[in-house]
Protein backbone atom coordinates (compact mmCIF):
# COMPACT_ATOMS: atom_id res chain seq x y z
CA UNK A 1 0.00 0.00 0.00
CA UNK A 2 1.12 3.43 -0.81
CA UNK A 3 1.99 5.84 1.81
CA UNK A 4 0.17 9.33 1.16
CA UNK A 5 2.29 12.13 2.32
CA UNK A 6 -0.61 14.50 1.79
CA UNK A 7 -4.31 12.88 2.39
CA UNK A 8 -6.89 14.84 0.99
CA UNK A 9 -5.17 17.10 -1.61
CA UNK A 10 -6.59 17.44 -4.55
CA UNK A 11 -3.61 19.39 -6.15
CA UNK A 12 -1.21 18.69 -9.15
CA UNK A 13 1.59 20.09 -6.49
CA UNK A 14 0.62 17.60 -3.81
CA UNK A 15 0.83 14.88 -6.20
CA UNK A 16 4.50 15.89 -7.43
CA UNK A 17 5.80 15.95 -3.97
CA UNK A 18 4.39 12.60 -2.70
CA UNK A 19 6.60 11.51 -5.52
CA UNK A 20 9.76 14.00 -4.97
CA UNK A 21 9.48 15.68 -1.84
CA UNK A 22 11.13 14.11 0.71
CA UNK A 23 14.26 15.38 2.32
CA UNK A 24 17.12 14.66 -0.10
CA UNK A 25 15.13 13.00 -3.01
CA UNK A 26 15.38 16.36 -5.07
CA UNK A 27 19.44 15.89 -4.22
CA UNK A 28 19.47 12.57 -5.48
CA UNK A 29 17.77 13.82 -8.39
CA UNK A 30 20.26 16.40 -9.03
CA UNK A 31 22.76 13.84 -8.96
CA UNK A 32 21.23 11.51 -11.57
CA UNK A 33 21.01 14.75 -13.67
CA UNK A 34 25.00 15.59 -12.80
CA UNK A 35 25.52 12.04 -14.28
CA UNK A 36 25.95 10.35 -10.95
CA UNK A 37 24.94 6.47 -11.81
CA UNK A 38 26.48 4.37 -9.03
CA UNK A 39 25.39 3.71 -5.72
CA UNK A 40 28.70 4.41 -4.18
CA UNK A 41 29.34 7.95 -6.13
CA UNK A 42 26.17 9.00 -5.38
CA UNK A 43 27.15 8.49 -1.56
CA UNK A 44 30.48 10.33 -2.16
CA UNK A 45 28.77 13.24 -3.72
CA UNK A 46 25.81 13.60 -1.10
CA UNK A 47 27.66 12.89 1.55
CA UNK A 48 24.31 11.11 2.50
CA UNK A 49 24.24 7.65 4.84
CA UNK A 50 24.17 5.18 3.24
CA UNK A 51 20.45 3.60 4.61
CA UNK A 52 18.65 6.84 3.58
CA UNK A 53 20.43 6.89 0.15
CA UNK A 54 19.25 3.26 -0.56
CA UNK A 55 15.83 4.10 0.80
CA UNK A 56 15.38 7.34 -1.38
CA UNK A 57 16.89 5.10 -4.35
CA UNK A 58 14.46 2.74 -4.19
CA UNK A 59 11.33 5.03 -3.84
CA UNK A 60 12.40 7.22 -6.67
CA UNK A 61 12.82 3.58 -8.63
CA UNK A 62 9.45 2.01 -7.39
CA UNK A 63 8.15 5.86 -8.57
CA UNK A 64 9.27 5.72 -11.87
CA UNK A 65 12.12 8.44 -11.80
CA UNK A 66 15.11 6.33 -11.84
CA UNK A 67 15.24 3.32 -13.67
CA UNK A 68 18.40 0.94 -13.25
CA UNK A 69 20.30 -0.75 -16.27
CA UNK A 70 22.49 -4.45 -16.51
CA UNK A 71 25.96 -3.62 -16.00
CA UNK A 72 27.30 -6.94 -17.46
CA UNK A 73 30.08 -8.48 -15.38
CA UNK A 74 29.34 -6.79 -12.31
CA UNK A 75 27.76 -8.33 -9.16
CA UNK A 76 25.45 -5.58 -8.43
CA UNK A 77 22.11 -5.51 -9.72
CA UNK A 78 22.63 -2.32 -11.87
CA UNK A 79 23.50 1.46 -12.71
CA UNK A 80 20.32 4.16 -12.25
CA UNK A 81 19.41 6.19 -14.43
CA UNK A 82 16.89 8.83 -15.26
CA UNK A 83 13.31 7.64 -16.63
CA UNK A 84 11.54 9.95 -18.71
CA UNK A 85 9.65 11.03 -15.92
CA UNK A 86 12.81 11.44 -14.09
CA UNK A 87 14.06 13.60 -16.95
CA UNK A 88 11.18 15.75 -17.44
CA UNK A 89 11.89 16.92 -13.79
CA UNK A 90 14.91 19.07 -15.32
CA UNK A 91 12.85 22.42 -15.09
CA UNK A 92 12.24 22.00 -11.95
CA UNK A 93 15.52 21.46 -10.94
CA UNK A 94 17.00 24.55 -12.55
CA UNK A 95 14.13 26.74 -11.35
CA UNK A 96 15.32 25.86 -7.47
CA UNK A 97 18.81 26.08 -9.05
CA UNK A 98 18.60 29.66 -9.94
CA UNK A 99 15.78 30.45 -7.05
CA UNK A 100 18.30 29.25 -4.67
CA UNK A 101 21.11 31.48 -6.38
CA UNK A 102 18.69 34.16 -5.98
CA UNK A 103 17.57 34.09 -2.52
CA UNK A 104 20.54 31.69 -0.76
CA UNK A 105 23.57 32.40 0.83
CA UNK A 106 26.91 32.13 -1.07
CA UNK A 107 27.99 32.48 -5.05
CA UNK A 108 26.28 30.28 -7.49
CA UNK A 109 28.61 26.68 -6.89
CA UNK A 110 27.43 25.64 -10.79
CA UNK A 111 26.80 27.50 -14.26
CA UNK A 112 24.34 25.88 -16.51
CA UNK A 113 25.54 26.73 -20.15
CA UNK A 114 24.07 26.22 -23.49
CA UNK A 115 26.92 23.80 -25.09
CA UNK A 116 26.48 25.02 -28.55
CA UNK A 117 27.05 28.67 -27.23
CA UNK A 118 28.52 28.55 -24.18
CA UNK A 119 25.94 31.08 -23.13
CA UNK A 120 24.20 30.36 -19.57
CA UNK A 121 20.64 29.55 -19.95
CA UNK A 122 17.90 31.83 -19.51
CA UNK A 123 16.35 32.15 -15.73
CA UNK A 124 13.01 30.26 -15.71
CA UNK A 125 9.88 31.82 -16.67
CA UNK A 126 6.06 31.72 -16.54
CA UNK A 127 5.11 32.25 -19.95
CA UNK A 128 1.73 32.48 -22.13
CA UNK A 129 1.89 29.96 -25.42
CA UNK A 130 3.40 32.99 -27.59
CA UNK A 131 6.24 33.11 -24.93
CA UNK A 132 5.44 36.11 -23.58
CA UNK A 133 6.28 36.22 -19.74
CA UNK A 134 3.77 36.34 -17.32
CA UNK A 135 3.52 37.68 -13.69
CA UNK A 136 1.54 36.68 -10.97
CA UNK A 137 -1.02 38.99 -11.41
CA UNK A 138 -1.13 38.30 -15.21
CA UNK A 139 -2.48 34.69 -14.57
CA UNK A 140 -5.75 33.47 -13.41
CA UNK A 141 -6.71 29.70 -11.74
CA UNK A 142 -9.43 28.06 -12.58
CA UNK A 143 -10.98 24.41 -12.07
CA UNK A 144 -9.54 22.03 -14.04
CA UNK A 145 -11.25 18.58 -14.93
CA UNK A 146 -9.88 16.84 -11.82
CA UNK A 147 -11.23 19.58 -9.66
CA UNK A 148 -13.42 18.55 -6.51
CA UNK A 149 -16.43 20.51 -5.51
CA UNK A 150 -15.38 22.64 -3.15
CA UNK A 151 -12.31 23.44 -5.78
CA UNK A 152 -15.12 24.10 -8.44
CA UNK A 153 -16.93 26.30 -5.56
CA UNK A 154 -13.31 28.46 -4.69
CA UNK A 155 -11.71 29.00 -8.48
CA UNK A 156 -15.32 28.73 -10.15
CA UNK A 157 -16.23 32.24 -12.04
CA UNK B 1 21.10 29.25 15.18
CA UNK B 2 19.98 28.01 12.13
CA UNK B 3 19.38 24.42 11.43
CA UNK B 4 21.39 23.31 8.72
CA UNK B 5 19.02 20.43 6.81
CA UNK B 6 21.71 19.89 4.07
CA UNK B 7 25.21 19.75 5.89
CA UNK B 8 28.00 20.34 3.38
CA UNK B 9 26.21 20.40 0.31
CA UNK B 10 27.77 23.41 -1.81
CA UNK B 11 24.74 23.50 -3.89
CA UNK B 12 21.78 25.98 -5.09
CA UNK B 13 18.80 23.19 -4.71
CA UNK B 14 20.63 22.53 -0.95
CA UNK B 15 19.93 25.96 -0.80
CA UNK B 16 16.82 26.26 -1.97
CA UNK B 17 15.11 23.89 -0.23
CA UNK B 18 16.59 24.66 3.30
CA UNK B 19 14.10 27.50 2.79
CA UNK B 20 11.31 25.45 1.13
CA UNK B 21 11.55 21.46 1.58
CA UNK B 22 9.93 20.25 4.32
CA UNK B 23 6.64 18.58 4.02
CA UNK B 24 3.96 20.87 3.66
CA UNK B 25 5.91 23.92 3.25
CA UNK B 26 6.00 24.01 -0.42
CA UNK B 27 1.62 23.63 0.11
CA UNK B 28 1.68 26.78 1.83
CA UNK B 29 3.22 28.08 -0.60
CA UNK B 30 1.34 27.33 -3.18
CA UNK B 31 -2.08 28.40 -1.00
CA UNK B 32 -0.41 31.97 -0.93
CA UNK B 33 -0.52 31.85 -4.25
CA UNK B 34 -3.99 30.70 -4.58
CA UNK B 35 -4.34 33.75 -2.76
CA UNK B 36 -5.56 32.81 0.92
CA UNK B 37 -3.67 35.20 3.38
CA UNK B 38 -5.50 34.29 7.04
CA UNK B 39 -4.58 31.38 9.48
CA UNK B 40 -8.34 30.45 9.07
CA UNK B 41 -8.02 29.87 5.63
CA UNK B 42 -4.89 28.07 5.27
CA UNK B 43 -6.07 26.14 7.78
CA UNK B 44 -9.20 25.17 5.89
CA UNK B 45 -7.33 24.71 2.62
CA UNK B 46 -4.92 22.69 3.49
CA UNK B 47 -6.59 19.93 6.30
CA UNK B 48 -3.42 20.67 8.21
CA UNK B 49 -2.87 20.09 12.22
CA UNK B 50 -2.90 23.93 13.38
CA UNK B 51 0.55 23.19 15.26
CA UNK B 52 2.20 22.46 11.66
CA UNK B 53 0.56 25.21 10.11
CA UNK B 54 1.63 27.70 12.37
CA UNK B 55 4.94 26.04 12.60
CA UNK B 56 5.37 26.57 8.75
CA UNK B 57 4.04 29.73 8.61
CA UNK B 58 6.53 31.26 11.23
CA UNK B 59 9.41 29.39 9.25
CA UNK B 60 8.15 30.48 5.80
CA UNK B 61 8.06 34.35 7.51
CA UNK B 62 11.93 33.95 9.54
CA UNK B 63 12.94 32.94 5.88
CA UNK B 64 11.43 35.91 4.23
CA UNK B 65 9.10 34.20 1.80
CA UNK B 66 6.05 35.33 3.77
CA UNK B 67 5.79 38.75 4.95
CA UNK B 68 2.73 40.14 7.82
CA UNK B 69 0.45 43.11 7.40
CA UNK B 70 -1.29 44.71 9.91
CA UNK B 71 -4.95 44.55 9.82
CA UNK B 72 -6.31 47.70 11.30
CA UNK B 73 -9.29 46.90 13.86
CA UNK B 74 -8.33 42.60 13.88
CA UNK B 75 -7.07 41.45 17.38
CA UNK B 76 -4.39 39.38 15.26
CA UNK B 77 -1.19 40.52 13.70
CA UNK B 78 -1.99 40.70 10.54
CA UNK B 79 -2.32 38.64 7.21
CA UNK B 80 0.81 36.67 5.79
CA UNK B 81 1.61 37.09 2.43
CA UNK B 82 4.31 36.44 -0.67
CA UNK B 83 7.38 38.49 -0.18
CA UNK B 84 9.53 39.43 -3.56
CA UNK B 85 11.37 36.23 -2.91
CA UNK B 86 8.21 34.53 -2.09
CA UNK B 87 6.51 35.71 -5.25
CA UNK B 88 9.99 34.71 -7.11
CA UNK B 89 8.37 30.85 -6.48
CA UNK B 90 6.27 31.36 -9.07
CA UNK B 91 8.05 28.82 -11.68
CA UNK B 92 9.09 26.47 -9.05
CA UNK B 93 5.12 25.91 -8.71
CA UNK B 94 4.14 25.80 -11.94
CA UNK B 95 7.08 23.29 -12.51
CA UNK B 96 6.02 21.60 -9.95
CA UNK B 97 2.18 21.49 -10.94
CA UNK B 98 2.43 20.85 -14.33
CA UNK B 99 5.00 17.70 -13.37
CA UNK B 100 2.32 16.72 -11.23
CA UNK B 101 -0.32 16.43 -13.84
CA UNK B 102 1.18 14.68 -16.32
CA UNK B 103 3.20 12.03 -14.09
CA UNK B 104 0.49 11.63 -11.15
CA UNK B 105 -2.75 10.01 -10.83
CA UNK B 106 -5.96 11.72 -11.90
CA UNK B 107 -6.97 14.89 -13.76
CA UNK B 108 -5.50 18.12 -13.47
CA UNK B 109 -7.60 19.95 -10.24
CA UNK B 110 -6.66 23.58 -11.59
CA UNK B 111 -5.88 25.48 -14.69
CA UNK B 112 -3.42 28.28 -14.81
CA UNK B 113 -4.87 31.04 -17.59
CA UNK B 114 -3.42 34.13 -19.28
CA UNK B 115 -6.15 36.43 -17.91
CA UNK B 116 -6.10 38.34 -21.23
CA UNK B 117 -6.24 35.86 -23.52
CA UNK B 118 -7.92 33.17 -21.25
CA UNK B 119 -5.32 30.61 -23.11
CA UNK B 120 -3.42 27.84 -21.03
CA UNK B 121 0.04 29.48 -19.88
CA UNK B 122 2.52 27.29 -21.95
CA UNK B 123 4.52 24.14 -20.33
CA UNK B 124 8.28 25.19 -18.03
CA UNK B 125 10.94 24.81 -20.52
CA UNK B 126 14.38 25.32 -20.31
CA UNK B 127 15.83 27.37 -22.80
CA UNK B 128 18.71 29.49 -24.28
CA UNK B 129 18.69 33.27 -23.89
CA UNK B 130 17.49 33.41 -27.47
CA UNK B 131 14.25 31.35 -26.09
CA UNK B 132 15.03 28.34 -27.90
CA UNK B 133 14.56 25.01 -26.09
CA UNK B 134 16.87 23.03 -24.67
CA UNK B 135 16.68 19.31 -23.64
CA UNK B 136 19.26 17.69 -21.08
CA UNK B 137 22.16 17.17 -23.51
CA UNK B 138 22.32 20.76 -24.96
CA UNK B 139 23.45 22.11 -21.62
CA UNK B 140 26.57 21.98 -19.20
CA UNK B 141 27.14 22.02 -16.29
CA UNK B 142 30.36 24.16 -15.42
CA UNK B 143 32.09 25.42 -11.51
CA UNK B 144 30.04 28.72 -10.77
CA UNK B 145 31.90 31.40 -8.56
CA UNK B 146 30.59 29.92 -5.33
CA UNK B 147 32.15 26.05 -6.50
CA UNK B 148 34.55 24.83 -4.03
CA UNK B 149 37.79 22.59 -4.49
CA UNK B 150 35.62 19.52 -5.42
CA UNK B 151 33.16 21.23 -7.50
CA UNK B 152 35.84 22.61 -10.01
CA UNK B 153 37.66 19.69 -10.00
CA UNK B 154 34.42 17.50 -11.00
CA UNK B 155 33.16 19.47 -13.35
CA UNK B 156 36.18 21.67 -14.78
CA UNK B 157 36.67 21.43 -18.87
Amino acid sequence: MRHVEFPDQTCSIARALEIVGERWTLLVVREAFFGTRRFGDFEAALGIAKNVLSDRLAKLVARGVLGRTSVVGRGNPGDYHLTAKGKDLFPIIIALMQWGDRWGDGEPPVRVVERASGDEIAPMRVTSQEGAALALREVAILPGPGADEAMRRRFGA
